[in-house]
């Protein structure tokens, strides 16, 4: 394999040298708030709207920067990923404009605004079953023998982690910067990357702010690997229309910076997620896909109790089909 | 009428001085790009995001920046206003903050949206029958008589307009810091309040920029209107989605502003708005309503040719019942 397997925990230096990284590109995306929400939960929500980040989700962050430290002959011979679809746009877009080409390596099931996008980032798509998880990783192991070029791991990267960090760098300034003190930060968690990275900035910049992940049911591996101090994984077949959030299992480096830094792990249902897609699409006027409405879904339905407090919710990503958008707001 | 009738026109440092005003409540909205969007217009799109405004669009503007100029005795006896229900929201939300009560009479046809919107405020609805558009003066007038207070007029006055125009001064210094320089800003009109405002706004600052208003087929009373030279009505009877864009004629201070501002009013269908609205949805992540769409749909049907320009859309509301947004998908 060309790219060496990550060894180490990334660092808070890491994070902010990926915002240098980012700044030119990114999306410094809005803190939204909506007195209608507020009310419905008795307290202060906070939106981190990373669907209107570059490619509609935060994916982009880390791809771009773990990118941007190709070398120009690796970024020549280009880059490999394998994605549900918001990592593969995320990639595609960062390789197209560091000037690399891509293969992005998905499943035949992804919704088709998310392969629709990737393919308009110029990226090349191999696909593959999703009932066989596993064969993804194979199928771009063997890209990478034939082709070379380098991989661009979805989460267990510390490039990709500091990057998506930048989400919760940019949310505590704009926090502090209303005046807001935050009890509490809540990110989706697939492989967890995003809630591993905010948890990095959020312990470093507010240590008394909690960090919690929030995974759908059937795919809380986090909640309960950190319930029993080590990586968990799911039970094979289930269901969920949060189709950005079925990784197996946590990583290796984001559990190990989950497992400090994270309170706990919460998980919502499909129907609470379609719950909050309706809430965000009234009161804050913004799509979110099921995946990134769950921070926000785990307020609204008291699985996190934020009554009395202040909560970010990082609302991760609006990637989402017309007909499923459709579906959340008849339910 | 305890409100004179205003007889001024309001200039750019009235615009500054709203802002000032509007600082610590208004939400300076994004100004979002799209990839995609600039690819099918063959130009540069900037999308000032005004659906990400307090109620859901920009009328919260004009109307905290009228009814912060009241005397607290003028505030105690509270304010009446009349709306299809984007400038109601706008008047709830600005008189609750600044501690007035408010009556705010509406049509009974108006979307649920925005008649829970108005209500959750905190204010009182009377409504009337649409169909009698001239009623509604009538019903405010009267309650004015009966029970004292100020109108805040929807659009034809320097307050109102001065308000709006601020998000004519937030998009200009938003494109200034990434380096656009705009050909034309695209705003939607009804009375006229927010295209003159902008149109202040732009030609103080950039005098080069185009201004355009753009309105649904039917209600294209200030495209007759500035083609004429002088105000012209639409006929009865027309029906539109656009329902927050069904003024009979422009106001008398806002077509005096636009036709010495403006290049031109275009005009765009249903239809139109209907898949700008897809677009925004697919490409921004944004929910925006009809007439929130109806300047992306001018540039997205060539009614505005923006091929090699850079070219703002305002998109000024996302107010839109899930029905109406699900047919709009669904076209």
């Amino acid at each position: 394999m060309p790219s060496p397997e990550p060894d180490r925990l990334p660092t808070f230096a890491d994070i902010l040298e990926a915002r240098e990284r980012l700044a030119p590109r990114a999306v410094r995306t809005p803190l939204l708030e909506s007195p209608a929400l507020n009310e419905l939960v008795g307290g202060r929500v906070l939106v981190k709207a990373e669907a209107l980040q570059l490619t509609g989700s935060f994916k982009f962050r880390g791809a771009f920067n773990a990118i941007s430290k190709l070398s120009p002959e690796e970024r020549r011979r280009g880059v490999v990923a394998f994605s549900s679809g918001n990592h593969a746009q995320g990639v595609a877009a960062a390789a197209k404009l560091a000037g690399a080409p891509a293969v992005i390596v998905m499943p035949d099931d992804a919704p088709a605004v998310k392969l629709e996008g990737t393919r308009r980032w110029g990226a090349e798509i191999v696909t593959y079953d999703r009932t066989n998880h596993d064969a993804r990783e194979g199928i771009a192991a063997r890209i990478l023998a034939e082709r070379g070029g380098s991989l661009v791991r979805p989460f267990d990267d510390p490039d990709i982690m500091a990057g998506q960090g930048t989400a919760g760098l940019e949310l505590l300034e704009q926090a502090e910067a209303i005046g807001a003190r935050l009890d509490a930060v809540i990110a989706p968690c697939s492989g967890g990357g995003l809630a591993s990275g905010i948890a990095l900035a959020v312990k470093e910049k507010s240590p008394a702010t909690e960090v919690y992940s929030v995974e759908p049911e059937g795919f809380d591996d986090m909640a309960r690997s950190l319930a029993a101090g080590e990586r968990r994984k799911n039970a094979e077949g289930g269901r969920s229309v949060c189709d950005a959030l079925l990784a197996p299992q946590p990583g290796v480096l984001t559990f190990a910076v989950a497992k400090r830094a994270l309170s706990g792990g919460l998980v919502a249902s499909d129907a609470d997620a379609f719950a909050a897609m309706r809430a965000a699409f009234l009161h804050l006027k913004l799509v979110l896909e099921p995946a990134g409405a769950l921070p926000l879904a785990a307020v609204l339905s008291r699985r996190y109790d934020a009554r009395g407090k202040t909560v970010c919710v990082v609302a991760s990503g609006g990637n989402v089909d017309p007909e499923t958008f459709r579906q959340a707001l008849a339910a």
